[in-house]
């Protein structure tokens, strides 16, 4: 499947630009992984946007208010999406203030990375660096640490 | 309350240390927060290592397994701490195999910052983020973007 990370807004903190360049570097060996900014703005704003750019893809959507699947159970999801045929799976990272009702309606998936809240960046970052790890596991490399 | 965050193992990825010095520089304007690296190795060997670090403190334990608050049910834990009269907690987090029974019976805290697995080095980067959060929301502060 080809993936793509859309967020709203650019990282600003320097640790969080170089980790989540690290990861999407890393991820090349994997397959197709896009990062995509779209501009920030309302819920309502950010919302739309998000679900725009996203079309005809599998919607994982980033919601602390999500499901709290492990990481292996992450890895079939993955499995039964290529399964099923699916070409195409987008990460959606929105606002500060969350999605909007129905663009978690719209979710084929709605993830809560933590029970906590996460500054926006970082956010990004844990959400890249469990891409990296499901595609090594789904690889059966052993998880690479540098 | 003093804070000692004691990990095992130093981050070797550069962006983690990075976003770790971020966090540790930001949180001097807050109070002591101190962190220390012990030797990695064993779930038992490291187990023990955080167990004698961090006697006569209260004791929060990173562990998969843990509890899973919101930002604000940890700053309501933090307050209860504080009007116990408690000088000290440390936060501990352990090897990749995780800590043992004993060191999670020990805790006055089992926390899990995500039912994902995460890297060693990015879960220390969430913990200091979230230390810091919490330290900011105990001033009344607006969360520091930048």
């Amino acid at each position: 499947m080809n993936h793509e990370i859309i967020v709203a807004g650019k990282p600003s903190l320097k640790y969080a630009k170089d980790g989540t360049a690290e990861y999407l570097k890393r991820l090349t060996r994997y397959g197709s992984y896009k990062l995509t900014h779209i501009k920030d703005g309302t819920s309502e704003d950010v919302s739309k946007r998000l679900f725009d750019a996203s079309k005809g893809t599998v919607r994982i959507v980033m919601d602390e208010r999500g499901a709290t699947p492990t990481t292996q159970e992450l890895v079939k999801l993955y499995n039964k999406w290529e399964m099923r045929g699916y070409k195409k799976v987008s990460f959606l990272i929105g606002a500060s203030d969350g999605h909007t009702q129905q663009l978690r309606n719209e979710a084929d998936f709605v993830l809560s990375l933590s029970s906590l809240t996460l500054m926006h960046e970082l956010a990004l970052l844990v959400l890249l660096e469990q891409v990296y790890r499901v595609a090594t596991i789904k690889r059966g490399e052993p998880y690479h640490r540098d």
